[in-house]
């Protein structure tokens, strides 16, 4: 619950340049539809104009916000929370879902079902109270590195996402994450690389349970689920955390298609927007078949819904800010 | 979802009087308490000065920001629903729990159990969009009146209260809405009366689905129940929705007991508040035993845990704001 020091992604950069707003974006159809958007609901006086407490912007975070390749950030947390609790528990060597993740060495481990993953989760979120967890989470990702990209997953960020996020923020939005991943692991970088605070993410949950430690009150993470935050749990926890439509909504995936549904009934003036990612040479180029983030349906329902469709390739300048050079171009695994 | 007119009870009212804060609280040890804490939290260069992205201050509403006797306002509202939806459910003339509300007339039914509770809230709650509860919601908010004080619920909310949350605004606190009461029908009116926006109020909630009517997105509300926001259910949904510990916090019953554990373990400068109800002849006079907002566990647990006291009888000059004259004293239902 308390700040805790965390490699800023965004502080050394000039996210907020009024004078060249969106400046790693290519000058294009797409960054001329934000920079009027943004205008149109932020010009006083004009029929466009949206009152500030109505300029809420949402964004999907993985592969949205920073990448989701080789796999979602919080799988290879779950992935490094096994191997390193192994030795407390000599069980999982032939216990499955563990032995599939404990013999697939630093790779991905294979055949995971849902209910895999579901008890993969549950070992390593539940049964400790959230103080602990969010201390967990802080401490890898100081320390854990991308397998491609050889840095801090807070470094992986988008930089032209987080020049947007600056120029909402200049003009009056709120700007939420609603992200499929877990709640209490998204709070433990949020603030600090996206300046946003921990009220302003939503997130999948699990339930909690409030309880007094010789009268010391704690909340201790369960192991049974609370809500999941993906796909028609968007919309529902859109208006349960915020109670407003947003006029700007950012995704990347199917997970994304009921709240880009939900945003484009909006009375008001509203943008839509789907990332794209073609581009294997700066970051990974997927769609339809993806073991994270698959995009089909939703790009099929772009055109009609009129979205707009972001291509990584054609509309970003740069993916990532000054880092260490990333390694030779790769792609997601299929 | 989208803005309506309500009457607004803090539009005319010099609330935020920088020279005379917390100008309808009696002069003592309880004002010189809460304007100490503000002070001591946001002198800059202090070393109890807390960042403004700390200064998080939670409210219980129904006893604690508008009156709850005779009985919750929402209460009121579902009975006063059945009423009006009784000629398109005849059945509901031989039909417990719903025979209880219409033989009790425009007083109060008797020997409801918390089944039957749940069958009302499910009967006047489901079952439709959550644009259409928020309608009935407004209209009823608009033309309802209280059967004492005979002017609207949210006329019946404590100056003296929305004096505080004027102040913390001005001091740079953003405060939440930590209520036993349901999501959207605190949200139909807490953002004009409060100038509390949905973001920031949390509260009891059933289950919502989403569905496409048409290719339109709605959501519906459905009988089963989300979330209940009382007890040890409040710091549970602080966690969920706000994910920082408050640093003042105010509650009213033994419903805010957990809240208000929770929040005195923070290690910032903190303060926590109870409105205790001793008045009688300008509002009411309850504690043990009350059909709405029992205060006992909370008030024994304020001397040891060191929580500030707020009598309403010492501690208010005025209860309400300028309004039509009230009737003759009552007390409550016990
Ligand atoms: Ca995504
Ligand atoms: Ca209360």
């Amino acid at each position: 619950m308390d700040p805790a020091p965390l490699p800023s992604s965004h502080g050394d950069r000039d996210l907020a340049s009024e004078a060249r707003p969106l400046r790693s974006w290519n000058d294009g159809a797409v960054k001329q539809a934000l920079l009027a958007f943004v205008d149109a609901v932020t010009s006083e006086g004009a029929d466009t104009c949206v009152p500030p407490e109505h300029r809420v912007a949402i964004f999907d975070n993985d592969g949205t916000l920073w990448t989701e390749q080789p796999f979602y950030s919080q799988g290879l947390f779950v992935f490094d929370r096994i191997r390193a609790l192994a030795a407390e528990h000599p069980e999982w060597k032939t216990q499955r879902p563990f032995q599939a993740v404990l013999e697939a060495g630093a790779g991905m481990p294979h055949g995971l079902s849902e209910h895999d993953v579901g008890a993969l989760v549950a070992a390593t979120h539940a049964g400790m109270t959230t103080d602990a967890f969010d201390r967990i989470s802080r401490e890898w990702l100081a320390t854990a590195r991308h397998p491609r990209f050889h840095r801090r997953y807070t470094e992986c960020v988008y930089q032209p996402m987080l020049e947007l996020l600056a120029l909402l923020r200049a003009r009056g939005f709120t700007s939420y994450i609603v992200s499929g991943g877990g709640i209490d692991f998204l709070r433990a970088f949020c603030e600090e690389v996206y300046a946003i605070p921990p009220a302003r993410v939503v997130g999948s949950s699990s339930q909690v349970r409030f309880e007094l430690h010789d009268g010391r009150p704690v909340l201790i993470k369960l192991p049974e689920l609370g809500s999941i935050d993906d796909g028609p749990g968007k919309p529902v926890n859109i208006h349960l955390h915020i109670g407003k439509r947003p006029i700007l909504t950012f995704g990347n995936s199917d997970g994304d298609l009921q709240m880009l549904q939900y945003a484009s009934v909006s009375e008001l003036p509203h943008l839509e927007l789907l990332l794209h990612h073609d581009d294997a040479e700066r970051e990974y180029a997927y769609d339809r078949v993806s073991l994270a983030g698959r995009l089909d349906e939703a790009l099929r329902e772009a055109g009609p819904r009129k979205w707009t469709v972001v291509s990584m390739k054609r509309d970003w300048k740069e993916v990532f800010g000054r880092h260490p050079a990333t390694t030779s171009p790769g792609t997601s695994i299929h």
